[in-house]
């Protein structure tokens, strides 16, 4: 008798769900539609793959007023939506729930309009974020924020995730390029936020939208700010025996009050692993700790603070110091850091990437630190991280085969996360919280803390249907504390399937 | 009879007020609780002193828990509060409301942390906006944001107002510089948000707070970014024959790369009125146009600037150029535009000062409209301003004391605002909106955005207790488009009146 309620329900539930997409369908055309077992897999998950969740269904809308109809559609039998940019993100923030439509933005992929005179950019969020620059080079303006992943992640995901990169030690994270949004909010309604103007008046929508990962509404236009390129730039590869003696570098860097574009330290194990992958050739595999420093702006700043760089990275004593300004010569520089997370496959089966936030003057502690919980835990911990910002990423190495480790190594994940938030730190610097993170925001936040969040959430959603159960705590998604749910929450969670 | 009733009911409320006193008395002490008429008159404006009205109580508070429990009084009694700096502010944000409280946040004025490893200092709200500078100067740092009412104007004030200043060009507005705030909520409850780590997890809430001018909660501690000071500063006076000249010299200058600390603008009627109050006997009185241009960084960078500077000012027919780099004489050039607004009480009995920002590239054609709306309505405007980001502060000299000139004068103000915004502009550059120019805010947001600040607002206090009516049009507080008001409108217009 309960076998078939379940069954007649579960054939209900198709057949709502057929219907469903037969609406989407009209709205943006039956080849946008993605209903398929097979063609569903290539969107379980995003670049946090150790979490996998096929969507119930997959839509593509090509522009604002299709995204504005999908979600209407959505919010009119609350059925909870997914926004997806080019799935590149660290923290599962476009991980699709189970009952629920994944809406993608890849094909909005224009640029709008580009203002050199007043240095903005307007593009949708299905451009990829190293086409910004590509667009404006030309003319000797560049789009600053620069995630690993910029040549495949998009602008929207960059908006959703607040994306930061190797060069936001001096010009800030996506929030602050970002001056005016177009956005679907919840309901469906259509408004604009912010402009070309930086600080408009009223509430500050623009920076709360930013890093709002989906909570919030989809992004269908950004208002970006481009910079005048630099008329120099010259990057340096630092060596070291010492872990403490980069950390050091790095203080007496920022202290001599010089801003470099970006301060990147890698530590011995990843040196090599990149050395094995990439083979730039000129990633010293017996130091201890690499710096790579980039200096930029007019030539005969950089000529000045590539002085006082030499001096500061000897006295701290670097073995030695090679720098590059032709271009070519810069990438080949940079290759092995953009290329270190890969590489880590190379070392490793699996490894899981943190990203934690620590004040600067706690690096050479925090650091140790990290060693010493990667050996309590038996397992290698790499470290290739934005050392300028104190915005770490521990990569931990590890073999999802057996079983048990992909806990173990969560579980070593959130005592680096701890230890962050313990020396004054944050649980995340530019990956998100996503699924990922979202049990640990109570180390960071007190409960009035994330109740006020919480009140900006329920007023743009108060149905609950975007992107629910991300970023924020709760006993069902996080297992400490986790107690058999109420009726209220069996409730809400099988609320989200459509009931006609 | 009904007006029996009446006197009963104000009977009535005057014994409210009492309890309500006796209330705030018993947590504040009795001589932090101003209630007596003459000491009222204090409190019945702000820097917009056009709009006067005497709240019932004012309040003065010593901490964090002591604003706390006050604001919990007036949740309790649904009694409208107002926050109050130091009440320098020029759009009336902290202009009372008839049967209101005025919590005042004067005496919470310590610095309680300095930082200097990781360049941050922690201060309540009172403390006034250059003691931050001057608690760190010592040592090499300086606050950036620099209002022209620093000596005066308090840390609360320009987080509430997301003030800017004359260095905002190249460092950002308040915003951009606060990090982390100990919030009392509209309920009385206390919250943190943000800290010392740029770019926390979560919602952006500081980015919110700042500029919400008082109507999502009462800040009680500010933790600040605090900058290296530059090695070198030098700052230049360039005189011109017209004011297009001076306008093209600003475009010239950005657009060469070249990033100034601050680039402003005073045309010859202000040139006049401070040569005639202050006497720097260096603004030449027969210039159409000045600007001063301050270089920071580096010397050899602010040498290699200087060159390029001279030239573009040369070249756009500048008459003139001097600099300084000495204190004391940078201070002299400084000296005329800082007390600018001061000296137009030279020239008219009365003035109004206007706030809007347009796009750069406008600046000719706005300010050659803004001369003609002047002409049309036979006032003198005078033009200081900051040019660099095209933050436009209009003079508009008036007569308080011929009827009907006031009403003129905000008429040929919104006039000016309404060419801001034609222009791709904003009605507001740093002065915020409050009371004074909640009216023009549909100019710039359409009817979905403005509600969805009212989602956030409503949020965060839905009892419309904190500093209700300001930055927000209604058909009661603007004069277009006004009507009669409805049952609900009385009810809620009255409601404000304690009643226990």
């Amino acid at each position: 008798m309960l076998t078939s309620d379940l069954a007649n329900q579960n054939a209900q539930n198709a057949q709502d769900w057929r219907s469903l997409a037969q609406q989407f369908a009209q709205i943006v055309g039956d080849r946008y539609v993605v209903r398929t077992q097979e063609e569903l897999i290539a969107y379980e998950c995003d670049g946090l793959t150790s979490y996998k969740q096929q969507p119930a269904l997959v839509v593509l809308p090509k522009d604002t007023a299709e995204v504005a109809a999908v979600v209407k559609v959505c919010d009119r039998y609350q059925v909870p939506f997914v926004a997806r940019g080019a799935g590149t993100g660290l923290s599962g923030g476009a991980l699709p729930l189970a009952d629920s439509v994944l809406i993608v933005t890849a094909r909005l992929k224009q640029i709008l309009d580009v203002d050199l005179a007043n240095q903005r950019v307007v593009v949708q969020p299905g451009v990829i974020n190293n086409w910004v620059t590509q667009a404006v080079s030309g003319a000797g303006f560049y789009y600053a924020p620069d995630p690993s992943s910029q040549i495949i992640c998009s602008i929207g995901g960059n908006v959703a995730e607040n994306s930061g990169g190797v060069h936001c030690l001096k010009y800030g994270v996506t929030t602050n390029h970002v001056l005016g949004l177009k956005v679907v909010l919840p309901n469906g309604e259509i408004v604009n936020i912010g402009g070309k103007i930086p600080e408009m008046p009223g509430y500050d929508l623009p920076g709360i939208l930013v890093g709002s990962e989906g909570t919030l509404g989809i992004v269908t236009e950004v208002t970006l700010r481009i910079l005048k390129a630099a008329e120099k730039i010259q990057v340096f590869l630092a060596d070291f025996d010492s872990v403490e003696a980069a950390g050091a570098t790095v203080s007496d860097i920022t202290g001599a009050g010089i801003i470099p574009g970006g301060i990147e330290m890698m530590d011995n194990m990843s040196i090599n692993a990149v050395e094995d992958v990439v083979a730039t050739n000129c990633y010293p595999r017996d130091a201890a700790a690499i710096l790579l420093v980039e200096l930029d702006g007019m030539a005969i700043e950089v000529a000045e603070n590539a002085k006082q760089l030499e001096a500061i990275c000897y006295k701290n004593g670097a073995r030695n110091l090679v720098s590059a300004t032709d271009p070519a010569e810069r990438n080949i520089l940079w290759k092995g850091r953009k290329a270190a997370f890969a590489a880590m496959g190379k070392l490793s089966p699996d490894y899981y990437v943190q990203d934690g936030v620590i004040p600067r003057t706690k690096l050479p502690y925090v650091l140790k630190e990290i060693a010493n919980l990667g050996e309590k835990y038996g397992h290698y911990v790499a470290n290739v991280f934005h050392a300028g910002d104190g915005n770490l990423h521990p990569l931990i190495l590890y073999d999802n085969s057996v079983p048990g480790q992909l806990e173990r190594v969560e579980e070593l994940g959130g005592e680096i996360l701890k230890l962050c938030v313990a020396v004054g730190g944050s649980i995340s610097g530019e990956h998100g919280i996503g699924s990922d993170k979202r049990c640990y925001m109570p180390e960071m936040f007190s409960e009035a803390d994330l109740e006020t969040m919480q009140w900006v959430r329920r007023s743009f959603d108060p149905k609950n249907i975007a992107n629910p159960t991300k970023i924020f705590p709760s006993p069902r998604t996080c297992g400490e504390g986790a107690k058999p749910l109420s009726k209220e929450e069996l409730e809400s969670k099988f609320k989200n399937v459509p009931r006609f």
